[in-house]
């Protein structure tokens, strides 16, 4: 069975870990969000994909969900010591390297797909991990300017890490801009993994900023609601709140609730086949179901690795009640 | 007094401290070695200005004599594990964020002096620390190919620190080649402080790779020998042998013998006003007097910081006997 999964960083990568334990015969391409991916000391950070790669190739610190196991910050510390910042964005030694060598690469010319796959060769993710564009997409969010002038812009973009890491989303969001999404192109074996899935999943991760960014990417959300398969997603919302992370926040940028049954609608029945929601919000069923998708509702906590075979064997007995 | 140094790494930076001690008024300025600099990882990396930095600055691997104490290596095992080499060159997680910083500010379009002058701002070494080029000149040496077949090149040209670090010097190096030097200006403000400078000291650095590499930048040899001030060295060959490194080597493939004398005279009466050789090799100060250098035998161990204290004023003595 060919599995395509759209992922963002740690819901995705948790849900695929899951996914692996549920289906360990399925192949299953991973295409990875790089809207949050971050410029920072003269190096490319790519925290979505490397969220998964090191889940799924043991490297993560297991209680953040981010960064890497047994981390020290001794560069980090130096860079403080001179001066230089940002501060907030918290690299590790380890992850680090990470990023020297994705730069490395990047800048002997060979494309992020290319370099993505030489840095899974060491994580063996036991997925086929792709980043959905090699070209260079950088979500930004519009925020009140504090600093505003009388005469001023009011308002001011942001990169979404510091929208996200620094201002931990406190502020109101207005507007949710991935930059460079209109010319970007899917990278090299996106579109023909989606057209040759056999399953298409959206697990809990951000619907806007995670999801919403891989379907920004101009042939992929086509690809994906023409491919004729079973397309199943999974609520990242459980009783009207983000399980983790400050999806509202983003959700209401775009004018969507903080519901189970508004994301599912967000999604739309163009897209969406199936949708799980947790059993919590099993009154949202009939609604979505009302808008044209097959909706179940199951137990959807990521507590553990077993926790989250179910949730993805729920996601995948769906597709196939949907096949059928 | 304003004192104008001329350093490489290890002995240089020794040096300097001495100096520091023994003339604490005094207005220093230290033209660093960069033909040793090399690029590791994607990372422009300056071995000697990074030792005169730390050295001076307090941050250095006393022991070892180069790289930052307490450091550790996390960078470097995890470069490692991604297959991604050279192995050879032991950069720890502390240094590489000097590294790091460099990379991105020569990045951002800033020239390396104006790059070590913000790094200093933090290490405040106690002496304005240049170095001989903003432009890239890189010391290549000219060995036997081991590889070479009956139809190929028999010689290759490694870089410098390929040679001296991978290499350990265990292969007869047949050329020293400044690659670059010839069209390399000197960085701003070498010229100024050589004309403006009451002495010249050439420390016990290595006089092919390291003092030759500065004064092979165009001007900067013409400057130190129109400067009308005494210019003093300091022997770094010590009873026929290198006190470290592997000078002797280098030596060789410039066709000058290993001894006190015969560095004196490499250097030239042209250059050199005055030269100081240790007491061991007090048989050396007629040969070198007869080159038309004044020289005294004074002890050139830099034990510590006191006994280098006593180089420094001894070649400082020197030079006021010169100017006298």
């Amino acid at each position: 069975m060919r599995i395509v999964v759209l992922a963002g960083g740690i819901g995705g990568a948790r849900f695929l870990r899951g996914l692996k334990s549920a289906a360990p015969d399925a192949d299953i391409t991973v295409i990875g969000n790089t809207g949050d991916d971050i410029h920072l000391f003269g190096l490319k950070v790519c925290p979505d994909l490397d969220t998964v790669m090191y889940t799924l190739g043991g490297g993560i610190h297991e209680e953040q969900g981010w960064g890497r196991a047994d981390e020290s910050f001794a560069v980090k510390e130096e860079l403080a010591a001179y001066g230089v910042g940002p501060d907030w964005f918290g690299l590790g030694d380890r992850d680090f390297a990470t990023h020297i060598v994705r730069t490395q690469m990047i800048g002997a010319g060979y494309p992020l797909s290319a370099v993505t796959e030489a840095l899974c060769a060491r994580w063996q993710p036991g997925v086929r991990l792709l980043p959905m564009s090699d070209d260079r997409v950088e979500t930004h969010v519009l925020i009140d300017d504090p600093e505003a002038g009388a005469d001023g812009p009011a308002r001011k973009a942001v990169h979404f890490q510091e929208y996200w890491v620094r201002l931990h989303a406190s502020v109101p969001a207005h507007a949710i801009i991935p930059v460079g999404a209109e010319q970007a192109k899917p990278a090299p074996g996106v579109l023909e993994a989606i057209a040759e899935a056999d399953v298409i999943l959206f697990p809990p991760s951000n619907p806007v900023v995670s999801i919403g960014t891989i379907l920004a990417v101009p042939g992929v959300r086509e690809a994906v609601a023409e491919a004729g398969v079973p397309v199943i997603g999974l609520s990242p919302i459980v009783g009207d709140a983000p399980v983790r992370g400050m999806a509202d926040k983003v959700l209401a940028a775009v004018g969507v609730e903080s519901t189970a049954a508004a994301v599912a609608r967000h999604y739309g029945s163009g897209l969406l086949d199936g949708w799980l929601v947790d059993t919590v919000d099993a009154g949202a069923v009939e609604q979505v179901e009302a808008a044209g998708i097959r909706c179940r509702a199951v137990p959807l906590m990521m507590t553990d690795v077993a926790a989250t075979a179910r949730m993805a064997s729920e996601a995948l007995a769906l597709a196939e009640e949907v096949r059928a």
